[in-house]
């Protein structure tokens, strides 16, 4: 396999300073929760559309006159978020019950657009000269625009001069935010519908026509859908449409999140145990909470990102793929498991009532594998104590369920799906370890939209990674865990509609002032 | 996790010269074929029982008046048994269509143990001065015997006499046969009744009385149930049971049956592709058949054993224990996964018709996964070739099960059947090829009652190894690949219930004529 060289950290060119994750009073799942960037000033013309097997995930960023919505209870309370209720999931509740939250079920399609969207698009190419001043998003310089904008090409007075113009005559809240979603690949002409809407309501917000709008706007396709709907996509959407390389997207994707503060999490050893253990940890009363030793029953949100590679990232989707991240941001594919989420969510939706896989995964919290599974106490009474091997140990997962002389026994869904799922999560741990080990690497990040914030799930990959690693290693999630592909065709694009302008960002830093 | 040291491969004591897997006109599968070793002379005492999660498998010894069965087409031709009806199960029938032939259903138990037994156990305490003589099995000294009686302990005078006295008085046929069964653990009452009725059975073609035989036997538990079913077996059969350590006895019989030639096997590339594109063999019409490079699409069976350790076991029953043998005979489980047989047969007797795990199994054989499984060429329209990941490659096992809105699709028990096989198959190979590459062991045997002699688990688990490794290892198979712990638990044992009688096999070769 190649090992395409990859542009390193420096050149992601979005001004992270100040970022935030908001608290959006959608009932969209945690994953989709925007992010606001308020140093990041620059126009953005381009919207970037990850296309997987079963989901396709869309990443733009809007400019709005109205303030973000207020910044995530859990973002800034950081690490010393408590997590009683992560073993079921949650939607938005008071703050103390509330990690991770999780949405009952999409809204509509309209709702959601018109829900999320208090900004527009902002191509550079609209000109401000063009009849729309005033009449579109009053966009105004933002604090540091004037200090952070760098010395003009000389060969592109004439630009710099139209856009400094149009930065003044407008109006708008400093920075913008980027925005989140996905639909499902099988219906994904409620993806073309929803960008189309996207586009229409900025046309009108910046107060331009749709052609012009569509003329400044571009898709970026990335993920193996590109390629089937590539031409979905500009015929349905008259705009231009420009293919990434899936995995570059991943890569680059992952070097941006985890930019962000509070954007990585990680759950401590006892939180493992506690989520394993429901029972013990309800019942025992022996919690310390509040602790004076925080994190140990709470998730660890990393607040000030250090640098992220080498690294090993994990990408759970339909199918899992496990890519291996060199210093340099360089990478290799170096291996997979075709038992992912879509084999979790195929077998069980043969097996359970389940329609959704929220309502899989429901379905499993509620659930005990050890009706299911043959533990190792199942076959030796005890533990295999010479083999290290614990009575409560996997042994044979789905071992109890075959009768002999055709007498199926009665399982209940909740008990298959708990089972199922521990079973793919151990495995794609296993799995990864494995790689971890052979490269020597000690960053684990599991991405993808298989985790879909669920503690089980979590705490699996968790524990998997700990037992096989004998705990020198540890898994690291991220919040925006089933977006790395789309956000990274979006960082790739950056730069792209501006026509040369110089760009902001950790450049900054080193101009002369 | 320890690593016990074991006793060498010049401890097995059993002569295995001119040994000969025998052509049963049993309805039996293909690994339970009588091994007939024409040079092993000692008395045998003991019954060997492995009790896993799923099957009990016994192994024990028999002399017989009466030669035994014929031995094996597949095992006399060695590696130019063709191999045109491997895709499908075939129970016996001509010799050109067969090579790892499968039983339709197991026979009754009497019929069972009437139709096997053409011999009894012939303990050593079965004093032939006692009133036997010439009225039990009529024991004659073999061709070998005197060459093969090495000086007995001077302490131990008349014992030698008597087992001399009693050798000489009874007439047999030279050596004997060593006898495989198995039992669903969840009936081992079943396995109960047939140690039972082979105790009984020995009695009277020995001559004496159930009482004495009683005395003179011994049963050998290993495997997880050895735990749990050991007092079951002391209670039930009045005879002393003595339990052994399963990953000892693994070990043990793997080193033991890896001698008896054409035992271990292979499947070459071209059987691999063969297996996997059935349609291309079956009407491609190129097949070279007879062909000047016969073994191209036939197992090649290992006529002529070489030294097997070190080497990586991967022993698939209802899980996967995956253990390293050192070249000196010690071993350690290094790695596993409860993905295994157990899982592939309770989720498919949920999901299909199927009652036993050969249905199962001929189910797969006619299924066809890509109407289950997500290809990468579903999500790409074509390969990955970027990442060197072909089309026809599985993405997402199950990953086109889903549909959203509930829809649940429509699918057959075969395809099912075959995509699940597929995965688990696929997923031990990567695990088992991951953990021979860390040690750097280049063997890989395959041993448990998963794999049954399926062409298709076979050539998944083949391609799997070949995939992972470019072509660099290789998967080897055994015939009677689910008996290597009760072997092993029979071989142990060799020389206990002889009393202090020097033994005959590989130290003869050193001893003084």
């Amino acid at each position: 396999m190649s090992v395409p060289s990859l542009p390193t950290a420096t050149t992601i060119q979005v001004d992270t300073r100040g970022a935030v994750i908001l608290e959006e009073e959608s009932p969209d799942t945690r994953d989709s929760r925007g992010i606001y960037l308020p140093n990041y000033i620059e126009p953005v013309s381009h919207i970037a559309v990850d296309i997987g097997g079963s989901l396709a995930k869309v990443v733009y960023f809007t400019r709005s006159p109205h303030p973000p919505g207020s910044p995530s209870i859990a973002a800034t309370r950081g690490s010393s978020t408590t997590v009683s209720n992560l073993s079921t999931p949650v939607s938005a509740s008071p703050p103390e019950d509330v990690s991770l939250p999780l949405e009952p079920s999409p809204p509509p399609l309209f709702a959601k657009l018109n829900y999320k969207l208090n900004g527009a698009l902002t191509p550079a190419v609209l000109d401000p000269q063009n009849g729309n001043n005033g009449q579109g998003v009053h966009l105004a310089p933002p604090p540091l625009a004037s200090a952070s904008v760098s010395l003009p090409d000389p060969l592109d007075h004439s630009r710099l001069n139209e856009s400094l113009l149009r930065r003044v005559s407008v109006q708008h809240f400093p920075g913008g935010q980027l925005n989140f979603e996905k639909f499902e690949t099988e219906h994904i002409e409620e993806c073309v519908a929803f960008v189309r809407a996207l586009i229409e309501r900025s046309a009108k917000l910046n107060g331009v026509s749709v052609a012009e709008m569509r003329g400044g706007v571009k898709i970026v396709a990335t993920g193996g859908g590109a390629h089937r709907f590539y031409e979905l996509f500009e015929h349905e959407l008259f705009v231009e449409v420009r293919r990434e390389d899936e995995m570059e997207c991943l890569i680059e994707g992952l070097k941006f999140i985890t930019l962000i503060p509070d954007e990585v999490y990680y759950f401590s050893d006892e939180l493992i145990h506690s989520v394993s253990h429901p029972y013990h940890l309800l019942h025992a009363g022996v919690l310390e909470r509040p602790s004076p030793d925080p994190p140990k029953y709470a998730v660890t949100f990393v607040e000030n990102p250090t640098p992220q590679l080498p690294c090993l990232l994990v990408n759970i989707g339909s199918g899992v793929s496990i890519i291996k991240v060199n210093e340099d941001g360089s990478y290799e594919r170096v291996s997979g498991t075709s038992l992912g989420g879509g084999t979790l969510w195929g077998l069980l939706s043969l097996l359970t009532p389940a329609t959704t896989f929220d309502e899989i995964l429901e379905l499993s919290e509620k659930g005990d594998n050890a009706k299911v599974d043959m533990l190792v106490g199942d076959i030796y009474g005890s533990d295999y104590s010479k083999l290290g091997l614990k009575s409560t140990m996997i042994a044979s997962s789905f071992g109890k369920v075959f009768k002999k002389n055709g007498t199926k026994g009665s399982f209940s869904p909740e008990d298959i799906s708990k089972s199922l799922l521990y079973a793919v999560s151990n495995n794609i741990g296993q799995i990864a370890y494995m790689n971890a080990e052979k490269y020597g690497l000690d960053r684990i990040y599991f991405g993808g939209f298989y985790i879909r914030g669920y503690a089980a799930t979590i705490s699996t990959l968790s524990y998997a990674i700990r037992f096989w690693s004998k705990g020198t290693k540890r898994a690291l999630f991220l919040r925006h865990e089933g977006f790395l592909g789309a956000i990274g065709g979006w960082i790739k694009n950056i730069g792209e509609g501006q026509r040369g302008m110089p760009l902001p960002g950790k450049e900054d830093e080193d101009a002369p002032a």
